[in-house]
C-alpha cells in the first residue's frame, strides 16, 4: 500500500477517482477511504497516525469548504501530504483552496489546483519514482505520451 | 470555569485579548490557553474531548490563515464553538473567515467578524445569559450603556 | 417556544426549511416567519423586542444580499442571534456572508456558511443543550450517528 | 435643513467630513450626526421616520464593515439616501461596499465609492438643483472649475 | 420625458425592463434608449450634453464588464447620473459594479446593486418625488403595499 | 510624435513615469499630457480624435479606480490603446484592473500589470519596432541585457 | 503569415475562433496552432523564437488557469504578444486572468478582456494597420459600421 | 546537490532564505538559484531539463505576480515541483498563488502558502525522508519540538 487516497465526503468521488485513475494508470498500490475530518475525527486521527507505519509513503486528501482534512492529516504525520480541493457549491473552491494551502509555517500541505486530483495523483507517483526507476521511466514516457498527443491534434 | 478562550499560536493573543477583557468585565470564569491545531494536534483532541465534562459551556477558539481550530475542535465536543478569524499577513483574513466559517452541514462554528474576539466574548456571555439571570441583567446595561455613549457623544 | 427562524423573504424558505427541520429532527419547540428588515422594518423591530418576553432564547435569522436581518434583530435584543447568508444570484452569497458576518463590536452575530441553515439549527440546538440533558444527549447521538453513517458507507 | 449626514461612529467623520465640505463650499444647509444602526436602532428609528417631516430632503448615510444603516434608513423613509461604504480595517471596505449596494428591489440606496463621501455630498446637490436654479448653476460653474484646474495643470 | 434610460447593448434590456415597469407603474414620463459609450461615443456625449435642455431630470444608464456609460454621462451633464451594474458572464458583475462605483471625486454616480435596475427606477422617481406631492404619496403607498405584501404572506 | 502618453490625474504620473523613461531610454518620440476622462472629457474627446492626424501611433492611457481613460479613448481612435490599471488607494488596483481590460468585443484595449507603466512602453515600442528595423535591433539588445544583469547577479 | 494565433488546448478553440473570424474578415493571413506551455514546452520555445523570422508580426496566446502561454512566448521573442485569458471551469478565468496579466517589468503581454479573442484579433489588426493603408482604411469601416449597427437598432 | 532552491528575482531571496535555513537546520545539501522564467527562459530551459541528471531530487521555485517558474519547471522536468507563491505589491500574492497553483492536468505543481518558503524547504525534506532513515527521524523530533515549544509557552 504506497499511497492513501482520502477524501471528506463520498460526494467527492467523482473529482477523486481522477487521482484513482492515474494512480491505476501506474500501477501504483493505493486504498480508497472516507475519512472525515469533521464527522470522524477519531478515525482520521488513527488513519494519521498509523499510515506510516501501515507503509503509506504519500497521502492524498480532497476536502471542500472549510476543508480541514489535508492540513490536519499532514499536523498528525511524518509523510509528504497533498491536498486537492474540491469545487465548492456556492465559492467554487476558493474556500476550500484557502483552507487547504494557507498552512502555518512547520505543517506543509502540497497544494494542488482545484479540482485537480489527477495531478495530485500524478505528483504522488513522482515523489515515488525518486526510489524507484521503473516508475521513473513511466513517468518520462506519460510526459513524451502527452506531449505527442498535442503535436498530433489535428484542428 | 465556565468559557474555554483558546487560539493557535502566541501571536494571537493582542486579537484574543479583546475576547477576555470583555469576559473579565462581566466577571464570567474563563481560561486562556494556546492550543494550535496543527502543532499540537494531541493537546487539542484532549482539550476538546475533556472540556465538557471540565464543565467548560462555550469554547472561543481563534485561529489564522488555514484555520483549522475552530471547527476541528468543534467536530469533537458537543458545546458551542464559537470561531475568530484571525487577521493573516498577506489576505487579511479572507483566508482565516472562509476556512472557519464554510463548515459542513452536521458540525457547526459560530463565526464572528475578521478580528472579531470583542464579540465572540459577548456571544458566549449571551449564551450563558440564558440561564444566568445575573449576566442577563448585565447584558442588558451593556446594550443600554454602548446606546448611551452614542447619545453623549459630541462632533 | 424556543427557536425563533425568521427570515427576509419567501425565496429563503427552501435553504431555511433545513433549520427548521433539524429543530424538528430534534423535536425543538419553534416558530417560523417571515420578517424583512427592508420590507417590513416595523415588524422586525417589533419581533426582536418582544421575541425574549415572548420565550424565545436563540433567534436564526437567514437573509441574502445587503443582508442587515441577523445583524439588526442582534441590535434589538439581547438574546444570541444566529445568522445564516442565504446564496445570492450574482455573487454567490459573498455579499451575504459579509453582510452578516463582519458586524462591529458590541453587536454580535453567530455566523454560519453560505446556505448553512442546517448547522444554524444545529448550533441552536447546542446552545439550548446546555440547560437541557435531554437535548444534550440527543447531541451526543447526533454526532455519533454522523460518524456511524461514514464508518459504514461503503466506496 | 436640507440634508443629513449621518454615520455609524465617530471614527467615520475624518471620511465624512468630506460630504461635510462639499455641502458647506456650495452653501447648503445640512446637520451632521451619529446615528448607528447597531447601537442606537432606536435613534435610528426615529431619525429616519422624521426626517422628511423636519424638512431633510436627501439623507447621507456613511457605514463600515456590515454597514447596515444606509439600506435600514432607506427601508424607514421616502426620502432618497445615499450610502457611502467607509474603509474598513481588514478587508479595505469591499465588505462596507457589499453591505450598501446589494440592496434587494424595492428599497435602492444611491451607493457612491469606497470612500467617496465627496461625490455623496456631490450628489445630494445635484438632487437638490432639480428644484433650485442658483444650485444648479453652482454645479455648472463647480464642473467648470474642475475642468479648468485640470487644463491648467503643467507637469 | 423626465427619465432618461439608456444602455450600453440590446442585451441589456430584460434587466433594464425591471427599470422601466417601475416607471410606468408610477406613470412616469420616460424614454428608453441604446446609447454605447464605446461603440456610439459621439451619440452619448450628445446625448448626455443635452439631456438637461431637452427637460431630462434624471438619467438611469446601464451597461455590463468595463462599464463606462454611467461614469462618463455623469462627467458631460449635471443632472444626476443611477448607474446599474449589468451582470457579466464570466465575473457575474463584479466587474461592472466597481467600474461604474468606483468613481474619482467631483463625478458621482448613484450606483444600484447588480442587476438593480427596479431600484434605479425607485431611486429617480424618489428624486422626482422631491418637487412633486402626487409622485411623493404613491412612493409611500408603493412601500406600505410592499409591507403588507409580506405581512400577508403565509407559509 | 510617436507615442501619446496620458493620464487621469497628476497623481499618476509617478507611476507613468516608468512609461516615459523607457520611452527616452529608447529615443521614442513622446508627449505627455493629463487627460481626465472624467474631469476633461471633451479634451480627451478632441485628444483621442485627432491623434492620428497629429502622427501619434501609439496611445498608452493610465488610470485608476473607475478607470474609463483607456476605454473610452479606444473608442475615439483607430490607433493600438495601451491601459495601465493604476493602483487604487482601498481595493489596490483591482477596480483599475478590471474597469481597463473587461471591454466589450469591438473595442480593445491591450491591458498590462496594475502599476505596470514600463511594460506599457515596452509595448509600444516593440509595435513601433515592426516597422523600424533601429528600434528592432535595440529590443533585441536590451531583452539580452536583461537576461545578462541576472546571469551577473551574485546571491 | 503575419499573425500567429496559439493557444494551450483544443479545449481553447471555440473561444480562440473569435479571433481566427475577425482575420478572416480582414482578410489577414494568419496560422492557428496548438501550443501547450506545459505540454509542449520545446515545440512552444521553438515556435516563439522562429516566429519573427517566419515573418509573423503579431502573436495571440489564448490559455486558461494557470495561463502560462503569453507570457512564456513573450518572454523569447521580440514581438508584440497578445494574451487572452480563457474562461476557467472554477474560478470562471479571474486565473487566467491575473496569471497573463500580472506580468514582470521587462516582459510585456497585452491582455485583453476573459473570453475577449475577438478584441485580441482587432488589436492585431489595430498593430498592423500602422504600416498598412488599407488596413487602415478597413479598421475605419469597421468602426463606422459597429457605431451605425447601433444607431439602426430599434428597441 | 539535493534541493534546487530557485526564484525568479533577487528580490525573492528574503522569502526564499525561510526555505534555505530549514534545509540547512537539516543538513540538505542544496543550491540557491536565481533563474528568471521571463528574463531568463534560456537558463531556465537547461536548469530544468538537466536538473535530474546533475543529482536533484527535489526543486523549489519561488516567484510572483504572473509566477510561471514554478509552473514551467515542472513542465521540463520529472522531478516533484514545489511552487513559492511570494507575495505581490499590490495583490498580496493571491495572483501569484493563482498563477502557480491552477496548473492544467499532466503537469503538477505541489503549491505552499503565499510567502510559505519555510514549509516548501519541509515538504522537500519530507519527500526525501522517504528513502533516508536518518532524515525520517530528525523530522519526528522537528514535529516532536515543534509540539514541545507550544506546549511549554506560558501566557
Amino acid at each position: 500500500m504506497k499511497i492513501g487516497v482520502i477524501m471528506g465526503s463520498k460526494s467527492d468521488l467523482p473529482t477523486m477517482n481522477e487521482c484513482v485513475n492515474i494512480l491505476k494508470e501506474f500501477g501504483i498500490e493505493h486504498e480508497v477511504k472516507i475519512v472525515s475530518a469533521h464527522r470522524t475525527p477519531d478515525l482520521m486521527y488513527t488513519y494519521a497516525k498509523e499510515a506510516k507505519n501501515r507503509g503509506i509513503e504519500v497521502i492524498v486528501a480532497g476536502a471542500g469548504g472549510a476543508a480541514h482534512l489535508p492540513g490536519m492529516v499532514a499536523s498528525l504525520t511524518d509523510l509528504p501530504v497533498i491536498g486537492v480541493p474540491i469545487e465548492s457549491k456556492t465559492l467554487k473552491g476558493i474556500d476550500s483552496l484557502l483552507s487547504i494551502v494557507q498552512m502555518p509555517g512547520g505543517v506543509p500541505v502540497a497544494t494542488v489546483a482545484i479540482g485537480g486530483a489527477k495531478n495530485a495523483g500524478l505528483l504522488a507517483i513522482k515523489i515515488l519514482a525518486l526510489k524507484d526507476e521503473k516508475i521513473s521511466k513511466k513517468i518520462e514516457e506519460y510526459r513524451k505520451n502527452m506531449e505527442r498527443m498535442i503535436l498530433d491534434e489535428r484542428i
